[in-house]
């Protein structure tokens, strides 16, 4: 048989093309991943992979970005924990499973460590979670549905949007105000405010500004979640960990009617972020969240997110037999670790401020300072991406630009570090700065 | 002011009925849950929420239906595990956060312990996870979207029903036959078949069956995979647990040309299903899974699944230092572990098998067991729910009813529990039935 290849298309031909061994054979592969996982992303990831890692300094890198305070090895975690996950692992009463939502006696610790007269828990308010993260999931996932919105400070912590974005619920973003302390914008959150607002976030002390509100703040926060009727997801992971005379108030404590979704965890305050030991509270004391912590417990069904040997250790750090060694050992830990951070955040704010062209917000809890740009001293460099990039190439020091926490023209600075660890930075940051004048 | 009631909807009042302060102001809270949280349900849950616990016997409770080999405390973790967690916990090496996928020694210790010629890993094709629950998400979410279906085995393992369910992506459910050692019926697989259908699980070894397949039956299945152009997820958290001359084989190591997603962890083999250690396995020789592999990783990072301490003793686990007396120890505590399961899988099919009105599927790995209720001898028992309500009731044995996994007129037996536990527990299944002839 001759092919005349000018008419291929048009000539059947005695062979099909290809060989089909089967009518209902597919001939090609073609898996695409889900439109779910293209919504998730990570923001700073986005930002951070955009910097030039190359640094043409000699200069060791010095990296003051990561909200880990373990990863400089100067802080521990308490040694009570330490041998309570030795006794627990060894007596192997905690390898099995446990209740979806955290074991009772975990969800009884945290709710007799964080409840009080003024807001009080019980077991039923409490659902353990993979972490603070995972429990933000859950608070936000039992709460808003595709298309709603939720008020997100702005700066603020990356895993809000994230996780919003991924489930298709619309950022608004309310200000803080840097000239007042960081304290949000009451006139642009009530702005912002329409009928599908399904909670207003609030994160105190905060990521990325190191600001820990006060009582009157809070409570004008509260009156205007009263008066639109929408619940608070309050963020209090660095809840305690404040410095000199400021005072860390659960905004839960501070309402008898407005119903507050709390998350919390072990992370920051006992040195484990890595250990994913997080918890959401339910404070409703007028029956408002019946239904939503119902759907919360269900949700902790899909994933057992809890871990029973680390949920094992809840009690023993947060409920010690009181005035035990135990007690003290973890009082003394306590005092310890939040005198570093206290003494770190007044190094980080003398030095700093001795540095022309920045401004450093002073912090007054967690371990964070947001430090501004002042672009009209600084020569060369056009915003914070600007400085980053370039104190990361010139001088190996890495901090997180604002643009990841929502925020341009400043950059965050995690004072975790040791003392010559952060001294070698600001030296080399001030280097920076002078050059840049 | 008179007020005529009859009116009081026609004639303006003075006063408004509700003291309004502030016009925008709302009167009332009104939270709902979310839609997501309204469609996630357990399954087991509410089949066995209907169940009356209350039972007239005054025998101890027996209960063998939980899928957790550690609650009789007969069956202990091995040594090394805990020995390692001590060590780690000591170190203070592993308290800070890891990549959200997993750190690189866990990712790269499962790559060289399930990696192998025929179906090579690296560590760029695992995710951590928290659990196997969180590996089977991640499997799903990222490559299912709602409105596609999945193809899933009857009866199974509930959690994979929960999932599609909260995701809205359809289940249809492939027959497996009892009558052939619980294979799939792949006429009925092909005919469940359509352009939206996105995945086949296969879970071998099979909870609720502890069926293991053969070489052919994974090339069958296979076979038709590739026919229709339909990625494999692989469900192998029971994988190597086999009695006897049953093998276990991977199915990614089966084909050189079907993309399988693999999942797997700690839980079953190593006796820790409360550490929530899991993992996903990405076997794409043809870079068919490019953009799916690229989404697991992005939907890990949405919550840290993965516990830091317990991922740091995956190496010490899965990859022992050839011939050291660790990886003697692991394998010692492996033959006692799989050697005491053979003998409980043996006991339980020749009790059962003398008892009237019942008819044990012989189970072949894992830790379970189907047995047929045999309707048309035992009087009374109208199917599964009735019977294990009535042995509740009337022997307090507690067994899930086939409902539980899809499967009508079987229940699931877990044989982990110690011999005379299991003895005591048949004699009184033994009663049961005599009465019930």
């Amino acid at each position: 048989m001759t092919k005349d290849t000018n008419f291929d298309n048009l000539i059947p031909n005695d062979e099909p093309m290809v060989q089909v061994k089967d009518p209902t054979t597919k001939l090609q592969w073609n898996v695409q991943p889900s439109d779910f996982s293209k919504l998730c992303s990570n923001p700073i990831r986005k930002i951070v992979d955009n910097l030039q890692k190359t640094t043409t300094s000699s200069k060791t890198l010095i990296s003051l970005s990561l909200g880990d305070p373990t990863v400089f090895g100067n802080l521990h975690c308490p040694d009570v924990l330490v041998q309570a996950i030795i006794r627990n692992t060894r007596s192997m009463q905690h390898n099995g499973y446990i209740h979806s939502a955290g074991s009772e006696v975990a969800r009884a610790a945290i709710a007799q460590h964080f409840g009080s007269i003024s807001a009080p828990l019980t077991l039923n308010d409490i659902i353990v979670a993979s972490g603070c993260s995972g429990a933000i999931e859950i608070a936000l996932q039992g709460l808003v549905n595709p298309g709603d919105n939720i008020l997100l400070p702005k700066p603020g912590f990356p895993l809000y949007q994230a996780l919003c974005e991924a489930h298709k619920v619309e950022c608004r973003f309310y200000n803080l105000m840097p000239e007042h302390n960081w304290e949000a914008d009451l006139d642009h959150m009530q702005f912002l405010v329409d009928d599908n607002t399904k909670a207003i976030l609030v994160n105190n002390p905060s990521n990325p500004c190191g600001s820990v509100y006060s009582k009157p703040h809070l409570k004008d926060i509260l009156a205007l979640a009263e008066m639109n009727k929408i619940p608070i997801i309050a963020d209090e992971i660095y809840g305690d960990m404040v410095f000199g005379s400021n005072m860390f108030f659960p905004i839960a404590t501070l309402t008898k009617t407005v119903p507050v979704v709390a998350v919390s965890g072990l992370a920051k305050q006992f040195l484990i972020p890595g250990w994913r030991v997080g918890w959401v509270m339910v404070h409703d004391r007028n029956n408002i969240l019946k239904d939503v912590r119902t759907a919360y417990f269900k949700l902790s069904q899909n994933i057992l997110g809890a871990n029973s040997l680390v949920q094992s250790i809840i009690p023993d750090v947060l409920t010690p037999v009181p005035e035990s060694a135990e007690e003290q050992s973890l009082l003394d830990f306590k005092k310890r670790y939040f005198t570093t951070l206290e003494e770190n955040a007044t190094f980080t704010i003398e030095t700093l401020a001795r540095i022309p062209g920045l401004e450093v917000i002073v912090p007054q809890g967690a371990m964070y300072a947001m430090v501004k740009i002042r672009t009209d001293i600084l020569t060369k460099i056009k915003d914070d991406l600007s400085l980053t990039q370039k104190l990361l190439d010139q001088e190996a020091v890495f901090v997180l630009p604002g643009q990841c926490f929502g925020m341009t023209n400043y950059f965050r600075i995690v004072f975790a570090a040791p003392h010559e660890v952060l001294a070698d930075a600001y030296i080399r940051l001030a280097q920076f700065c002078r050059r840049h004048q």
